[in-house]
């Protein structure tokens, strides 16, 4: 049995779409039991209207405080210790038998409970954050660091290869993912001081398929499976390519309305655009996991409807089938002895 | 009169183009001069083919020698002096004449031909590339800076705000730009030390509207006039959103043309997808111009067509006319003063 813990106070849709997504996630998983973290009452409540109830496979720890999005990372973690996101963390961190937890909350203290109270796996500097978009040609491609690290070493960016390349090939079945470098240009030689090194660390790491540089405007082409890159380039990148995504569909949505015959063409084509809306929408493809935690975290959208939430429970569950956490500690460790 | 030395032998489609720019540039303005750089056997059969001929406000500056994209730029500056590019620099830097030059070359050998044969305008710590995009509003973003500097300090990012503040005012008419810091969140405290150190020089700068934080998301949301960021981040920014409209666009071309029904509809929108197309054509909104240099610089984009080459003169035209060189100079010059 797969056991994961949800946070079920936090997201815009909170807490009916998360609880909508773990019953969808239960029933396509025979062998997953969840727990449900937050305010009881409501969440019996909730389960009722769905005719479900707890059971050997669904039970709920009470947690009648909530992490709100504007609240100081560390205080938040530190005096909310009866919120739905701390009391999941508790339950990660001490049962033996919890492997994953979701949760939908506060980016920041979740980062920060991550790395203060559930720790890292052995070998790992830094978690990090690795989000799916999906590809032109109908790939998927991950990014890592998203943000988990704004400051970051050579060895950082050549851990977070090694880990998103492990993690693109278990739970993707991505077969030896080509990995690039976020960089400004082509050439070894581009960039600055980190990603100049970045570059000769990730060219002699074995274990990977590093395929060179790649500049923002190639991230959708399907010609790179990971993207390796510092949390603070990594952030602007995916942050841009949603926002010009989204922004560009509103404006042809603009347009269309703004002229008879272009309402009447697009009559034809509703289900295109619908296709293209749902394509780019990130919910599709699942949280951010953050590699490197000593247990698998998975870090939705906070806008996650329950199909979202419903992904980012599958995800961790992936994670924990496939032995990812022990086979990242193995890669590492590899690494480790090439360099001594 | 103002004059304005192109170099003809750079970007995709020159001669052609770049010529063609020129000509049709100096139809817009009669006190507009140019120097075209580059074979003059060719110019001369290029002009001749357009019913144009050297004149008073038309004269031709022989150089046999081409500086290729992929050339090292140091050795280019050093072992071309008589290529197109290098004969604009000397130019630029010698006649007294000469207001401004611009290229579609080699961006790495204009940036180091800038730097090392140009110079600085007085009190700049580094020049920057200044490009402009369209936002969803129908106004325009300029991202400072977009490339040249790749390791920045706090200061440069106020130079540059101060830079693009000015160049917006008097090349685009926007009245008092609001300025904003790319960064990973809307919080002061967000971003790595570089970042959380530029925000607080930024929110006490005399003389530019600095609005707080921006997250790569909001580019084109119409909200900033002017986003200030380090070379790095910058460059990341501006090419993931050209890139990821780009092959949006794409793919609904794509898609229209797997359906007989949407080809249908599409053809009620061609006109829609047409403007869409041109809309996100970055060639429509001129060139980065290298704000801080000592005379002015624009790079146009390596794949200008002769519209696009005839925009990038226009701002250099612009930019002399506005005495905006001036004005950086007596702007930075008082932030000088109120920091001692």
């Amino acid at each position: 049995m797969v056991k994961i813990v949800l946070d079920c106070f936090g997201g815009d849709k909170s807490p009916g779409a998360n609880i909508a997504g773990a019953l969808s996630a239960l029933q396509k998983h025979d062998d997953l039991a969840m727990i449900l973290t937050g305010d009881e009452t409501v969440i019996r409540e909730e389960l009722a209207r769905s005719g479900a109830s707890e059971s050997e496979r669904l039970c709920i720890v009470h947690a009648p405080e909530i992490i709100g999005c504007n609240e100081k990372p560390t205080d938040a973690i530190r005096l909310k210790k009866e919120s739905s996101m701390m009391k999941a963390v508790q339950l990660l961190r001490k049962d033996d038998t919890v492997s994953g937890m979701v949760s939908i909350g506060s980016t920041g203290a979740l980062v920060c409970a991550a790395v203060l109270r559930v720790g890292r796996l052995r070998g790992v500097c830094r978690p990090a954050f690795c989000p799916i978009l999906p590809t032109m040609n109908g790939g998927i491609v991950g990014i890592c660091d998203s943000g988990a690290n704004v400051e970051c070493h050579p060895e950082y960016l050549q851990q977070f290869a090694v880990m998103g390349s492990r993690y693109l090939e278990n739970v993707y079945g991505v077969e030896n993912p080509r990995v690039a470098l976020l960089n400004v240009g082509a050439e070894a030689e581009k960039g600055d001081t980190l990603h100049i090194e970045a570059y000769s660390v990730l060219a002699s790491t074995d274990g990977i398929r590093f395929v060179g540089n790649m500049e923002g405007r190639d991230l959708l082409s399907g010609e790179y499976d990971l993207v390796v890159c510092d949390g603070f380039s990594g952030n602007v990148l995916v942050k841009t390519t949603e926002g010009t995504a989204l922004e560009l569909l509103k404006k042809i949505k603009t347009d269309i309305y703004s002229s008879g015959l272009y309402k009447f063409g697009a009559l034809f084509m509703k289900k295109m655009f619908e296709h293209e809306k749902e394509f780019m929408n990130y919910q599709n493809y699942g949280g951010s996991v953050m590699l490197g935690s000593a247990k698998t975290i998975v870090k939705g959208h906070g806008s996650s409807n329950a199909k979202a939430v419903s992904v980012c429970i599958e995800q961790a569950y992936k994670m924990e089938k496939s032995r990812l956490c022990e086979k990242i500690e193995e890669d590492l460790e590899k690494i480790t002895n090439i360099e001594m």
